[in-house]
């Protein structure tokens, strides 16, 4: 039986979840202040500032380099380990390093180099514009002997699956795509994709920032070969936090990436002249890791595990649909449109919805006075408004205030009052 | 009139000393543990607590992603322009971003690209290894078209000039050095060294790591094109914070890096599907910078700007003699060796010592149990133990007490003790 479309019914929804403790486990100070952007900046677990004081008081203050001992130079590997879980991985296949851009490069490099025959790379129109840019830029570093091919979307919000089994050919080297969109939230079948890649010789290499932490992920069971995520955004690793980077166990030592920094090395602390590869993961590891922004992962992740992903995604799919059903009503009819896969399954954990005045919008939402709810989504260019859903911490309340303010500001066109003129980032 | 050798003097010395209040303004809480180890990882300032505690609450904790259009987004580029100013270069010559290692491979493509018809780089013997296992991956990554030539050292301790004038030649594209050896502690004239690198047509990259926050840099008036540098010894930007890389100003548009990450893109927010480099500096960033190691950063340079960097290298100098002196009345005739130049202009601001018995001591420094005191210094393979002075907060009574515990420990043997197995880092 659906739910009556009113406060009461988004009561009742929050009362039956189980999942809804979790909330309490955040950093929520601001009754009035609607947060669906943890698809971007994940909210600030309260376990963590006891590990960021502990590691600022006690790691660099008290025990200074000696914490590099005792736990901070065997982080990218802990807390990569704990990843793995989240992902389907094992805990050798995982570390904590960097930007995803920079993993990106690194995996890509080495992909091309156990190729070098084939000349091809595949992603698609819905990858991360920076993904792209490291692929154009690697390519003009080999000296413009690779193509990028590019799967198209007819429809904008999905990429046809046999589209994605005709761009993938014997000469392609790498397939590279985001397992879910950062627009549409269009997710893909990771395992058949690999299997298209495996089919053609080629190997696979999927951006998970979209997608760890928001659904199900099992990198091992797809038989991935290669992958790289963000932890700031589902993970709740806090701004900037490290990337993480996935190599399938039985092809890390076939693989060589180009930055040979001191800690991929074999023996960092022998100082010795000549580069020779880390054993294992370690050879994708690069410099000193910045530990402040590090240490700052764990408790985020450990929420995600104790939640477990199938209960949370559970809850997500719940929870978009429960968006889409207000959408459905509300929305449509004041010339929204919806921006995501309408089937659940292809869909990840946020959705956007389109309107020719997106952005006054979401000005409009962000920036209402008080005594209005204050609702942050984020704009994508040109007509998106992405509203994420970050069921640690996501109530059905808040999406039902969200709408119901953005049914509001439409209809009465609260819009106008704001200007066209854009920000940096949001 | 020389001071004699006993701790009266050293406490007159540092009741003498114009910068000693800095050192309250540092985190030390242990008066019995004596910390010579800022050039691996500098202390922790005061001040770095509160902008911490700021950043976690206020910046993630209650702004969220709203806190990327209220500063996060722009402290690479307000963290550069402070660090320029210690290191001679102008505000929007130098950003923060990613690690050492990275920021060189940046940089180094850059400069190989930029020097296409040229196959030999420049570097020596003393340089990071870090450095130099960077520069053999690019080579390999590029088709083992380039060469890699190291300068060697005569003694171990010193580069002669002429070996580094001979070496740079009219092949070569690039002449990448570390201003001060991270083991000997010799340091390069940079003007010297840039003008044989000009006279031959090459590029000139410069790490910083053991000279920023050290000793006095003037990127600007030596002509250096390139340079890359870490935060985390004399800048005291905490463990892992992130590095530094400066262009000068004229070259910036001319020389293109092969990471075409988002932030480095005209138009990042824009999502285009072709990268276009930014303009000016900007086209060096990459990914999403990792915010809690990046706020920590601010502290410890303002300390430095305050006490002047001509200040700080005056009482470098005299504490580096001052441990010379002691270390010739005392620690020669045990059988230590002068691992750094003793003409004070040619050195850094660490100084090492060598023995064959090295990395026992070290450990015998660190390790000993109350009531001794306990001194953290660092080893570095084969036999050096480096002290590194920082004269933010070393004091004369620290390196008294060192030496003088060096001392006891090498006359009485009680290093035999200690284990000879490697740890991982110190």
């Amino acid at each position: 039986m659906p739910e009556p479309l009113n406060i009461a019914a988004a009561h009742q929804l929050d009362q039956r979840d189980p999942l809804a403790t979790f909330r309490q486990r955040f950093v929520i100070d601001d009754p009035d202040l609607i947060y669906l952007d943890g698809n971007s900046l994940g909210r600030l677990p309260k376990a963590t500032r006891e590990i960021m004081h502990d590691t600022l008081e006690n790691g660099w203050g008290n025990r200074l380099i000696q914490s590099w001992n005792e736990g901070w130079i065997d982080l990218p590997d802990t807390l990569g380990a704990r990843i793995a879980q989240l992902v389907g991985a094992q805990p050798d296949e995982i570390i904590v390093a960097g930007a995803t851009s920079i993993n990106l490069f690194k995996l890509a490099s080495a992909a091309l180099r156990a190729r070098p025959e084939r000349s091809k790379i595949v992603s698609d129109v819905f990858n991360f514009p920076s993904d792209l840019y490291i692929l154009q830029g690697l390519i003009d570093l080999l000296g413009n002997k690779h193509a990028l091919h590019l799967i198209p979307s007819g429809d904008g919000i999905h990429i046809d699956r046999r589209e994605a089994e005709n761009a993938i050919d014997e000469s392609t080297a790498l397939v590279t795509l985001s397992h879910v969109a950062f627009k549409s939230a269009f997710m893909y079948d990771m395992a058949q994709v690999t299997q298209y890649a495996h089919d053609a010789g080629a190997l696979v290499l999927w951006d998970l920032s979209h997608a760890a932490g928001a659904v199900p992920v099992d990198l091992n069971s797809s038989n991935a070969d290669l992958a790289v995520g963000c932890t700031y955004k589902y993970l709740n690793g806090g701004p900037g936090s490290p990337a993480f980077l996935y190599v399938r166990k039985d092809i890390q030592e076939k693989l060589m990436q180009p930055m040979w920094g001191w800690l991929g090395a074999d023996n960092p602390f022998d100082f010795d002249l000549d580069y020779r590869p880390a054993h294992g993961l370690s050879r994708f590891k690069i410099g000193t890791p910045p530990i402040l922004s590090m240490a700052a992962i764990h408790p985020g992740v450990e929420l995600l595990l104790e939640a477990g992903m199938d209960q949370l995604r559970e809850k997500s799919l719940r929870q978009t649909e429960y968006l889409v059903t207000l959408f459905d009503a509300w929305l449509a009819p004041l010339g929204f449109s919806l921006g995501s896969p309408r089937d659940a399954g292809q869909r990840g954990s946020h959705v956007s919805l389109q309107h020719p005045e997106a952005f006054r919008i979401t000005r409009a939402l962000i920036e209402s006075p008080s005594p209005a709810v204050r609702v942050i989504p984020d704009f994508r260019t040109p007509d998106n408004i992405r509203f994420g859903v970050t069921p640690l911490y996501t109530s059905y309340m808040d999406i039902f205030r969200a709408m119901d303010r953005l049914r509001e500001i439409t209809e009465n066109k609260i819009y106008q009052h704001y200007s066209a003129e854009r920000q940096k980032v949001t």
